[in-house]
């Protein structure tokens, strides 16, 4: 198969999305009050579109954490002294492909950084004195694992997803953060009831089967480290020479060699600037973005692509449930084997 | 990409349809009392896979269409003198490509002959006597459309089926035959609730997925027609010759070209009989076959492949219900046209 030929199944691929799968404007809103766990399941789950439901979030319970949680003191005061796991990055980007020139491409990674709650609102708070975007992002059970009393407060799950999926959540996580940090493009071996309990979240969403025009490929692996944290680790000379060289404001940011992890396969295509000339496939993607207010629940399919900031000072925590590995997979993985065939291919080509 | 990446694609695609998705060895039976509508829908059809319901007829009504169809006189006195449509073939095949020669291969319809069902009952069970295999398989909503008093019998639907799928049957079949007459390898778009009400039914299944091993090309469309009713109509006479001399015995019937229909996509490989040499990527295929006895229902999920026969004289009653065409189908056309255009490279090449 020829490069024009691939080209052209994976444009009659996304129109098929568009025309059976992913809404075209918008994510629709739904009232969890009028949906049965097998509507949701039939409509949502088993055909994997997103939905953003509203109304899951109003037992008393709910009520109480939506008004408690506004207040950063009632946090800190219910979180103690104990240190928590923190994201920090030099300009908001954590898990993401660092492009330093056309030959040298990194997966970096957060530096972890250990503080308390308060120690984290603080320097949440100081755009201007703190050098870095910090970010309560640790997922993994983040909710259960370092509030324990935050989590006692929050029901055990979002029941319609419970009901549907016929399991209870493998991990519930806390999400802290402002408009700075951005996850980039991922997707997740989970089905992830999304809640927004404070501020408001920004999701841009692709389908699964967008990894036809994604390019994922792998990268060595590598951690931002702030000099003051760095003491005499040892770091990547060349490279932080070559990220100084490009990011000549975030000099006192220094980049460590992470492996351990060894390669990491991620995304180099972000679908909000997307470089076609290099990633020309891209040029299908038809990228679906909302705003998920505080109060309501994003349910957002296993493996659907997603890239999510804050729009403002946001507190969300999520539900994952184990997914299904089906059909859908099965599927999933032969548009990505396909990709990945043609994409090396045509790297051999040029080389 | 050339045909040994694209072989390793399928290979793989395979293996995860076995790991993933296909029961490797037999379908499940599954006592429908068990089942709720949402675990019905979330185990079996929202990951397509197919399953024998037991106890899904079961009914005073049911019960009473068990015992009182398993007599040919009292459907025939219940059908009455109205002419019916039946599929007649000189050798059990409706549908089904006709391998004349390399170069000459055809898509061949049955002959549709109307009569009583008496009539038809005689000529069934006059092995000897009558020429050709016939085979009462008109579908289309037959059972509503030519057999409105014993539709009248039977439930409007499998209430199971119904509530899971969330809509009424779309159409409702009755089907009855013999041992010699085989639906050839193909698929529906519907949801389909196979119910065996006498005899037992064999299917060989393959998923959609496999529509990457089974080389769908287009044929020109024909169709069967036996010397004593052909009368003056035209019939093709190099195609009729070419057949007659390879099916010596039978030289009463006659291939009539079927223009309005034009070109049949339609499947060559036969899964019980593979011609590896002509047909290399259907060597990856894993037929599941199963028995429905009497009494019992297969899902057979929207898109499925399947063969299907009987094992003595056997009556059947199917619904069909809508599909979803949702991101399984999005899928399943992106494996079709990747398929299609390895093949039609191949072919170019070739020639």
């Amino acid at each position: 198969m020829d490069v024009e030929t691939h080209a052209q199944l994976v444009a009659e691929l996304r129109e098929d999305v568009a025309d059976f799968w992913q809404p075209l404007q918008s994510i629709a809103r739904v009232d969890t009050r009028s949906l049965s766990p097998l509507a949701f399941y039939r409509q949502y789950v088993s055909k994997s579109v997103p939905v953003i439901l509203t109304h899951a979030m109003e037992s008393e319970q709910w009520q109480h954490v939506r008004t408690a949680w506004q207040d950063d003191e009632y946090l800190v005061q219910q979180a103690g002294d104990g240190e928590i796991t923190v994201d920090i990055t030099p300009f908001g980007y954590g898990d993401a492909v660092l492009e330093l020139d056309r030959e040298n491409e990194l997966f970096v990674m957060p530096e972890e950084r250990r503080m308390t709650l308060r120690e984290f609102f603080r320097v949440l708070n100081d755009r201007e004195g703190f050098d870095g975007v910090p970010y309560l992002s640790h997922q993994n059970d983040s909710l259960r694992d370092e509030f324990p009393r935050l989590y006692a407060q929050v029901p055990p799950c979002i029941e319609l997803g419970k009901e549907a999926f016929g399991n209870d959540p493998d991990a519930v996580n806390i999400w802290i953060g402002d408009e700075r940090a951005v996850s980039t493009m991922h997707k997740d071996h989970y089905e992830n009831m999304y809640c927004v309990v404070k501020g408001r979240k920004h999701f841009t969403l692709l389908p699964p089967s967008d990894v036809a025009c994604l390019y994922e490929r792998e990268y060595p692996s590598a951690r931002y480290r702030h000099e003051s944290t760095l003491g005499q680790d040892a770091y990547d000379e060349a490279t932080t020479a070559a990220f100084h060289s490009c990011h000549p404001e975030d000099t006192s940011w220094f980049i460590v060699p992470s492996e351990e992890t060894g390669m990491t396969p991620w995304i180099p295509v972000d679908p909000l600037r997307i470089n076609i000339k290099r990633y020309p496939l891209a040029d299908h993607l038809n990228p679906l973005q909302c705003v998920v207010e505080a109060g309501e629940t994003l349910y957002l399919p296993a493996m659907w692509y997603h890239r999510a900031t804050q729009l403002c000072p946001t507190i969300s925590v999520n539900y994952w449930h184990d997914m299904d590995f089906d059909c859908r997979y099965v599927y999933y993985n032969y548009v990505h084997r396909v990709a990945k065939a043609m994409d090396s291919g045509n790297k051999n080509k040029q080389s």
